[in-house]
């Protein structure tokens, strides 16, 4: 699993201050506590700057880059935004969190991608809204793949979204979402599919097990990414124990290996 | 789901010495607490008892529908103890575990479901042995109905039991299982798929969250049901969860119901 960690984000509470105070004691504490745990690559928001998405932006990836190696997530719909942070960026291949199949968000982060060849998580959404059903969010996802990779983007570079809804506004969120994963993968064997795990239990209590439910029950589809938080040790157990389940940990010994490094919560 | 409870098992050590005993408080206490956990079927099994398991079972049977309504689950791959434990079942359609594609064991099986008109839980076995390809299993699932059907058997009362392996045995052994659900699950849509669910942990530690996450992964590739421990409340957690996120569950009322009553381990 290719595990996009979620917490420097300014939408969330804890950390809205922390950006804009320019505390980076704080950020470079998040970033290096979720690399620790297994993120992969670190997502980076900070668009609750209405004013001064670029700045804040731009400043988070020099101040995390200051303190881990891994790969940045640049997370805006904003390429005024993505293009300043992207100048900055030192580590390895990027991505971009996220373009979308809407005419002009599309045509405005496509040249991004290409002038910086970072990967790109690619949403299923056009200029006709969100999607209802798998079928039109398959359509989406393969336009996405066939216009991206014509331009030269590789499939291998490419995290299909396929916009996860909450299953509190609707009960069939939760097999469309899978329904999707599962289709995407069977059709592009080699493409990513990554999601914000946790959309699935907006609205409804006990979110946790639901969020815990729904990364096992994507991962059996076919989902081999995620935007989650690896500072929740349950998540992550699930994360290697769906692993070694899935035949993806050979003699399960990266789950053997956790168990005796104590990171298996009960 | 369709819960098998499995806890009145004479191979369990707590369990054992109260069947020797004939503890009916014990026994009829672990009937309670199932049915009330949401066992549908409860499970009996003498079968360490060698020489007296149609005694013991029939004392099963009879102690423990003295407490509860619920259908019961003779377990045994003894004839004779299954016969005699089925003359003394009063309540509604008793389930066999089980049967097998072994000819002897077929031919010896099949004619207490018809005389009892009993459900019937029919693993993935025959003369060859343990089945050790997803092919090899679908082959066996095939037949099983095929053979059940045709002496007019219902297949809604058919149970199809994938037998899981341990993954600590060989890594593919999840995929196996999994991929046997898929593939009988879209072959038979009303064919009930079951499977004992903590042989998948066997041999490896941390083995709760590995049950746990095989009954996600499962449940998401048609399983629907299981024997498990319905006293396991963070298992059975994962039945609600899981139930809601595949869209078995309107308006996630039971989900919502089972956290407003406490019942949601998180």
């Amino acid at each position: 699993m290719i595990i996009i960690g979620e917490k420097i984000n300014s939408t969330l509470k804890a950390v809205r201050p922390a950006i804009e105070a320019g505390d980076a004691a704080f950020v470079q504490e998040l970033a290096r506590k979720q690399y620790e745990a297994g993120a992969a690559y670190i997502d980076l928001n900070a668009g609750m700057f209405i004013d001064s998405e670029p700045e804040k932006l731009e400043w988070l990836v020099k101040t995390v880059q200051e303190v881990v190696d891994a790969p940045l997530s640049i997370d805006s719909p904003d390429p005024a935004a993505i293009s300043r942070a992207l100048k900055s960026v030192k580590s390895d291949k990027p991505i971009i969190n996220s373009i979308t199949d809407e005419k002009e968000r599309f045509n405005a982060i496509l040249p991004l991608v290409l002038e910086y060849n970072t990967a790109i998580v690619a949403l299923c959404m056009d200029d006709t809204g969100m999607p209802e059903t798998v079928e039109d969010r398959v359509v989406i996802a393969d336009r996405l793949i066939g216009n991206l990779t014509a331009k030269g983007v590789k499939v291998s570079d490419i995290y299909i979204d396929p916009m996860v809804r909450p299953i509190g506004t609707g009960s069939h969120y939760g097999t469309v979402a899978l329904d999707t994963i599962r289709k995407v993968r069977a059709e592009f064997p080699e493409v990513h599919i990554t999601c914000g795990l946790s959309n699935i239990s907006f609205g409804i209590p006990a979110r946790k097990v639901m969020n815990q439910a729904f990364l096992i029950a994507a991962m059996t589809a076919g989902m081999d990414s995620a935007i989650l938080d690896p500072l929740d040790k349950k998540l992550m157990t699930f994360v290697y124990t769906t692993e070694a389940l899935l035949g993806c940990d050979e003699f399960c010994m990266n789950y053997l290996m956790k168990f005796r490094e104590g990171l298996l919560e009960l």
